[in-house]
């Protein structure tokens, strides 16, 4: 079971410049082979599946953990995807006069489902639009292999990871495959750790993989001030309490100690994304829905106003402001 | 972000009489077009995308928690086809004289998949072996069809529920879908009361659909004789406040008013399933990845048997008691 | 454009003895590779975009004319499947005692999305239970490539028809295969000849193809008998003219002279199979559904009795007769 | 069975500006999941698989008559695209020195199997160039449970229409949006009735989803002011006699009453698009296939000309005139 | 570029009984993830891929080298399929007395592609029907990347294997594992080694994975002794030179060291398979193609007996010899 | 089994400029549904379940015998794709200053995995980078049908090469396109003929299929000149002797004799292409890759310098010289 939080587990900046063509590269990291689903849900069916784990328990522990840490990864890379195209679509409709053309200018760019299928948000797809498969996942049941895989899926994340950073300039992609490449790479040192416990098997040495050092990268600088490349953390307020018993040791790169913290990370609220009328997210007229709500709060006895917690604010975001044009292919860009 | 306790939602049997043909039916509830990782991607899905939560936070907040609860849902199923599982391979090793032939009887019986590329274990497949599919998932961005959706696959999971009912004698499929019918049937009037509230209207004439009351089926009673098939649980410690301003009003079937429980259910602890060596699940010799995991809670300082809370008790499972051979098919088993 | 018709296009047995792996394997001629949706929508799709069709007119006509036919037979064989299924579950039903296991004879037998995620009828599957795919259409506009194209495929029909005819020995199945058999084989000979017209390539000198006499096959003798092995029907009551232009000389097997019959064949009416309400097919209370069919013809001043046609006389046919169990699995029925 | 009429059922503006990009969008409403092939098999498997018909027959008759219309939907997206593509590659061949790069220009614009594979034709694929798959058609055989998917169904094919509609301006596109809008409304409302009849169920108050009116769309107007909007015709000359026992009330946006057609309507020719002969649609030279065709006609008795009725005049159009080249992506063709 | 030799790297024993249900599970090993078209595609690619392989040879050379030995690896799994599948038809036709049900013993046993689709004879799938992909193929470029992907992937395969082993008794199913164990495991070596002497990551300690000792597997022991678990073959007349770079040392298991032998292993004829006129493979009547290919030869010089090698001898082998029926499902059998 | 050479069997121009978006469309002649992994796998799968080889000894030979050439095939389009991708990023590194933005550049523009999966290099997947799919195979083990199938297969093949032809002005793509024309046309020659002598079909009149004769183009002339249309070379050392039984008779448009020559030919020594570091291939610092290698080359007695054969002379190529910026889109490249 799980219980939810309302937060993201690093910060995300606002929406800027929309760029559909950059959110349709980062849906790699989400849908992809080597994305976020696929660490999420390979590392939660190994945690169901994981027979006699009395008897394998600090093995199971890290699986069925981290498993929890990376569902929050799901969320950022969705939620990054949602900020980058915020501002593709003009949000002043047109008042009665029809629905206009305001997806025109997007035709030809990025995912076209993002905006013919979706509302301008994130899908379990590819950087090709290929949807996310359960083939992905792989669970042996076989403790070892099922963690030789998970240092390979771990590895190739990474190298995912870094290619996205190398071709996405967008400040939320930024952010993004900045968090996420010191976080995977806890996870890749966990995974291989486990193995050396279990094998003798020094998968150190293999580090980092690819071959350029976390700390090289900017966007990753300030998690590794913070001691973010050595902790796990636990994502649970009651179990998987032998993490320590695996995760520990000197980092392969560092040579820091590795370290269990017996909390999981408080997270930061998201910005609400404001409404995109022109793909009827969350309506064409999204203010009458907020007027219902705000109905219903009073006949339930809430509080007038919201109460979520959201970066922005507490008040209505009905639609977002106008911004620059979408991103226009490279090429063209730059003449 | 999500915290992730050790617990399921609803008690399971302890594993029987395996039955490999009928845990290859029950993977239409966990990877099919209407299984649980449907519902809970769906929803999960619509709940990143959420445009303007602040706007419409009771929506939001139903459908983030009702995502929650899914989860557990996945989960469930996935415990239910691996106690169907366990047993179905000898767990009498052959002492170093080779692998034999323990996967013989199962040649031709259920989802080949669980013996040869599984370790007995669940997969993200339907009942025909098909991988689930990010093309399960829909997530519009406009809230009413995003509802409207909401309802239809929660019809389909009911009918599919009952089907796997109508399939599958085995025990712990019948407290599966005995707890699944009443809970999904929540959630399929969750939707219906949201949809009602934004438009008028009024689904709650299509219930039950199909047309099987749900007080007809002796596993779902007890859990109705609680009152499950009222509450809505809040998922969460600190979010989704807003539950009561939609889940609310008579139920369509009982005219019961409906109840928002503001915290989660307790759940129960899962059994431990023994190891399957024959499928080398955890290992071939299990005992060793036990002794390595005994010395490792002590290098670390914790207690030198495992911590984890466990339907059959705290000690190590190691291997699975010898059961009765698995369920023929159908029709060979009657002769 | 198309009118519908609501008839079939040759007799099939009532419902008999229950065949669902008979069933299963009939699917190969619906939704696989070479079955009846690839012919019917490869055909529809090249004339979709025939270019030059005036200029190419005749070829044009054969391709359109011959696409109309083959949506008859989709239809024929989605019959087949259903009447196959009829009767596999009980059709008496307990009465508010619950939904019961009426499905459970039919676990590990057969495909089984015909009964969790159908109602005991046809999908656009193969025999394999994997779906029908776009990627078996073929329209690459060049005509004598698409022509070749066509006559593989027919080719390939025919061969799994053969195929099917040899596994599957339900009286349905074979009045089936029996009819197609001579159906295809006018489609067969008229690519081969359409090809022949356009560059003198003497294809005649493939048949049959497989080597196997149509006419051997008893179930194709009395269509054979009334010369359908040698017309083509236009499929129109205005249009593609020239179809003998084309469709000429003499066939390839028999000698005789190929023949255009200047409109489409009568058809005969449908079995109306019965209701399975284990499936909830139509419902699990059909008899209401029929009730309230009648009031809502009364109020449009419709007759009282239904107005269709169907192979078992005009009442409602609400639920099926109670039949014999289902097919077993060969090897066990044999003991 | 079906009778096959060589009309569309709007009118279509004849070829102008290719638009390969647009058509690569429109194909979404070919082979997308919620695409014309979606809304043409969904009813189609539903009404061949629709179990005591003569029991509820009003509503077997309503989803048979609705699917033979949608057979003309399909083409008409079919015949959208085709013209959108007329045109992207130059007609005027290179008299015998060699192919040239004639697709050049098409490099990286649109759908490359457009190009590659068809013959600047229609494929059974989504805007991504996924392959339309059997996985869309849903068909549980419950009667209420089908209609709710339908009235799901087609509320998201009219998300997905309008949508098209903003993003595409190409007249051809909007001609087609322009008229399926009408026409998908009206099956939405039959959907949504059905079920009102069958539970009780107000569905009508969900209307318009989205919420944009269909008459503020001025391509939409025309079809409108004919009434089309209200109009249910009967594609059959002899059978679904019963829609107007379900067909029948208010029109849930204006209040008008709804209305049976007893005929189908009566459809317009289509144009005769021209040979594209750098993809070798109809051949490489197109006149060589005219010259056989008008000799097989002469041989035949048939008239010289060709016989088929066409928007663009009787003759043959053995090549396209010259265009403007193809659609430069959005971006770039704005500086 | 290849040069082909028509031999098999082992020798597989003559058709005896046929086993249609083990030969759906042996596909596993030919088109499952894990299954040599995958480590024959995924080297072949990364082959392909290399770059600066000049500067990299020793591993271009290893991948490059071991990509050619799988070929032979696929061919066998594809052999041992034919083989098992040998016989399941009747071979006496019904002299022109029509198909017959010569198919009737397979309804519902096995892959129905093997009857419906093929000849008896191996597909590109796996043990559930479903096709190899290319999703299957890691070739990311970065090597030490590939190679832990190519050691995870033989890891995989290694466990397929054994479990293969396990649930089929059949003996080509028996002689094809054994042999595979042992080269796979070579393969298995060779990558941990490349990752060891790039990264000093000493992966060695984690054999055997799965922890069976390949040695105690009788059907593996004549290899074993024949040394074949320390032998890499260079499958090269005249290239990939530098193998001996990178495979020496001792093996993980047993000690004794590695060794490269300079040239490819002189294989075995194959048994040359008796027609299955059932399936019409090579045909119906496959005296007649036997009768045209002598004139054939004859016409071109060539001697008037077929000229190639196989393990029944040179003369031809029409027909099958009778057999004895089709294996049982396993419980049925053991009736 | 294969021996492999380490050459390609046409020279292929060193890496020019980059043409990513080419590269992207290159991929249909690779893993498109009619590309070299079809044509190679088709063949192989053909020949490896090919039943009383003995008795139909030449066909098989013939089949067994271009599948070996096919293999060269797909490398040659991997080779050209590869040397198109080449310099599409930069080469020099950022010295310790982290990734960069390397791959902004090719945001939006061909094949996204090109860059974020591969290593710039070629993917078992067409021009829409859907993967290629074990369901294009097709092997029915009925000779003549499959014969047809190949056929057809070639026709398609000759189609999509034509079009990349016009669509890639690459000079690697037109070196590829150019010398597969030739090639591919005598397999399509081969089985016609081969089909002609089983049934008497008389097949070559529909040459050259599209109708664009050969030798018309430019590309294709060099090796027309060396008589490469009509040559069958064996690809084995000692086996598929039987080849001239089929292969002979005049060739359909020039009518010159087909001739076998009795040994594969040369071919030539590939390029060596660079390292792209910026996608880590084969490493972020190739260099070390190197001194690894040439230290492994000393010990184990080799000689200093790497021992293949590459076309730029034996040297380490380690990173790729500056070029100039990746091929724009079309229609702003034009501006």
């Amino acid at each position: 079971m799980i219980r939810r939080i309302d937060r993201i587990q690093t910060e995300l900046p606002p929406p800027s410049d929309p760029d559909p063509a950059g959110a349709a590269a980062v849906q790699e990291l989400l849908g992809g082979k080597f994305g976020e689903m696929s660490t999420f849900l390979n590392y939660t069916f190994q945690s169901f599946n994981f027979r006699n784990k009395q008897g394998a328990r600090p093995f199971y522990d890290l699986v069925a953990n981290i498993a929890a840490e990376e569902f929050g990864h799901v969320e950022l890379v969705a939620k990054t995807i949602n900020t980058m195209l915020t501002g593709a679509t003009p949000t002043t409709t047109t008042n009665g006069r029809g629905p206009g053309s305001p997806l025109e200018p997007m035709l030809g760019i990025g995912n076209p489902h993002h905006f013919l299928a979706g509302g301008q948000g994130a899908l379990p797809q590819n950087s090709q639009g290929r949807p996310w498969d359960g083939d992905y996942v792989f669970s042996s049941g076989d403790l070892v292999e099922d963690l030789t895989h998970n240092f390979f899926l771990e590895t190739g994340a990474r190298n995912g990871k870094l290619k996205v950073y190398e071709m996405v300039e967008h400040p939320a992609a930024r952010a993004l495959t900045g968090f996420l490449l010191v976080r995977g790479g806890v996870h890749q040192v966990a995974y291989a750790r486990a193995i050396e416990l279990l094998t003798g098997a020094d998968l150190m040495k293999m580090f980092p993989a690819p071959r350029i050092p976390t700390d090289k990268i900017p966007e990753c600088k300030p998690h590794i001030k913070r001691g973010e490349h050595l902790k796990l953390y636990r994502f649970s307020p009651s179990d998987y309490l032998e993490l320590a018993a695996v995760f520990k040791g000197p980092h392969p790169e560092t040579g820091e100690e590795l370290e269990v913290v017996e909390e999981a990370p408080e997270g930061v609220p998201a910005y609400d994304l404001p409404s995109q009328p022109a793909v009827f997210a969350p309506d064409y007229a999204p203010e009458e829905i907020a007027a219902i709500a705000e109905k219903l709060r009073k006949q339930a006895g809430l509080s007038k106003s919201p109460s979520g917690e959201v970066a922005n604010g507490k008040g209505s975001a009905t639609a977002s402001k106008p911004r620059r044009a979408a991103r226009k292919p490279k090429a063209a860009a730059k003449k």
